[in-house]
């Protein structure tokens, strides 16, 4: 039961956090709005680090459908618990931005823009483009499997480093791809919040935009499989 | 006696760096007026990790009696020691804070808002709400409790790098909540300066709104408390 | 074969990740676009680190030709690799710079300016004067490989946390000289991209600036040797 | 031989990046013009951090005549090597400050205002007082000694962590305290590169200020005694 329990935790706290920076940035009357993107972006990156020294030892901390799925795809994760992790993630993620909601639900009262209380919670594409933005999720989620996939085959590399070297990872794909989708990389990250924000209450919100979500799904997923397949084609 | 000396001495370091970087950054006349969140947010993460190093060892670099309190709840800290430990890392915080005054004296004065003054000294909620400001506080300081509970129980990690990882929480936590109400995620961070900003001769100060210390003071005590009842909850 | 598939993908996810910020900070429709020079160097420095750690053990991730002829004059590595190598490198930089192109094809055909196009996959001086630049350019690659040089021979340093220096190295030579040339201080790293501008198809683009690529070729080279000569010559 | 050619290329090398990167974010033409505080204090951290790495064990890497007097003082610095430890440094710090005169000498001629270009070189009150004045460069310098003593004691902190640490020390004390006084907490951080100010030929260059080096040179002098006092009484 631990690694699901794991999971879930894992993935609430890394959307308080991750959700959270974005609130707390964007959101009307937060007393730091307009921190830019480089907190956003190190703020993300400290959202996944912290989970995953956390519960590194409980789960594996994976925290996200794609690098689950890869993993197993891999060898390297057992296929029966792919689905029990998945829901661990996906229900993690929504209870996560639903605490979000509770913690700003005075600045979402403030904010008047329904892409800014959206984007809170979910991704948007800077230029909508279905084939593009799948191309561009599949891209970021490529370099974060690919680069947790070297970060544990490093010779000597300390546990401790190695989940360190998470936050650079995720910070680097943000502050470098983040403008093109917004960086899901994780279909829970993504779908979660997204359910969160078509289910609760929120003051003056707008559409969920479910067309969209199909990106956040499916390109990580396409990214994370050749991800580990180009990694365990190469003759290391 | 020396664990007690290095609470406090600890803690006076804690806030002469951290009380320090909005004056900085907020003051009239600093050569760094206008910093921002991310300067601030980051220099409150090496204020809190430079006494962390040098004091862990003598008294596990605690500086924050909710996270006292809520480790002798745990059983993880002798409870003869608490009030020991709150006295020093209240009068720790009082003093740094005397001494921040005194090292931005001119920018003191050169600034006229009041609520910029305080602000150097103590936290301000962004919406007034008791009930809300108080979760606030406690879900903030709930994952500082528990991702150091985690840290602790990381293997292989080594003394050093767990330290340095206290950095990580800091900056999170400030970066992904500190806009709602400016992270006390500490009684005495808080209250100690709130007290030198009464006692001080500070020109052209207004209140020091002790109506919302109540904040402060409960709200990371219940986090605290939460944190560690449901870290030690879980079947790790 | 492994050591030049290693320098053709680490130095194609360096230009993808480091190109890629560039694009992701200075072109129109980017959601990230004015992310500025903080977001641009600490960027850079992940994007070096990522490869460095997923590559190192393969390739010894130089990823740099200017590096790689250094440490060949060095007598540190074989001189029978370094053609393969640079080839390697050459080509890896291209590729990624190609990538960046099709991840950013809308944002690059909302951008007028040719500069700011030019921008995104090669470097240019912000005062053009040959000699000065390469001058510039020499001494950005000079610390970077004399850093290097240091890094390897310090007592004690894990490999995992040598890797993670080169991101401060890195990040160290953007933030302090980059204003003067852009810091290329990778012969590869400017001409693959500025070959890979010259033959795509991209919209109102201008010239590629062949001109200027003497500097990013010969100040790094001048750099590197003189580094690890002055390294060499030191009674350490 | 080695522990002054070290003192001297490390401090030279100090000041090549840290008036570096004031350069790099002041002067009129920089590419980085505007880059702010973050960058400004980041890049100090690394200024001083790789340097650290690369001299620590040949002469373990002081590059401040107020940390090697008061480590002689302290008893773990052999009070013969201090005369020659200090003419390296302030040489380094005068010999570094030419080149970054050289790197950025277009930059320099673009630029008016004469309090600008001496900034580059070395620090100025942001409201001078010269008691006021000592006693911040005397804090500042007092946690920068007193962290440093206490890193070297910190039990399982390796030797490469440790360096990486003196890259949190400077950041935090700049962002927390560097609009004060521009945080020289090194008499030969500034005086050094005061004199190359004076001697080159810089175009419309002002005054060098030379009533204010007594700051520098007294307040950390006096900071770094009484933390290496305070650490000592400290019963650990």
């Amino acid at each position: 039961m631990l690694p699901y329990i794991a999971e879930f935790l894992g993935t609430m706290i890394l959307i308080i956090l991750g959700d959270g920076v974005v609130a707390n940035v964007n959101l009307n009357k937060s007393g730091m709005k307009g921190g830019g993107t480089v907190q956003i972006t190190f703020a993300w990156g400290l959202a996944v680090m912290l989970p995953a020294f956390i519960f590194g030892a409980a789960s594996g901390a994976s925290f996200n459908p794609a690098l689950t799925l890869a993993l197993a795809v891999d060898g390297s994760f057992d296929w029966a618990m792919v689905p029990g992790y998945i829901i661990a993630q996906f229900a993690g993620a929504f209870v996560g931005a639903v605490i979000v909601y509770l913690l700003f639900k005075g600045q979402f009262d403030a904010t008047e823009d329904q892409a800014t209380k959206l984007g809170v919670f979910c991704t948007a594409p800077s230029i909508p483009n279905m084939g593009q933005n799948i191309f561009s999720e599949a891209v970021g989620t490529f370099i974060l499997v690919f680069a947790i996939k070297g970060m544990a085959n490093v010779p000597g590399l300390t546990d401790g480093l190695g989940k360190f070297l998470v936050f650079g990872i995720i910070v680097s794909i943000g502050m470098s791809l983040g403008g093109l989708t917004g960086y899901a990389i994780n279909p829970a990250r993504d779908i979660g919040p997204r359910l969160a924000h078509a289910v609760l209450p929120i003051k003056g919100k707008g559409t969920s935009n479910w067309g969209y979500a199909v990106v956040p799904l499916v390109g990580p997923v396409i990214g994370a499989i050749v991800a580990v397949l180009l990694y365990g084609a190469i003759p290391w």
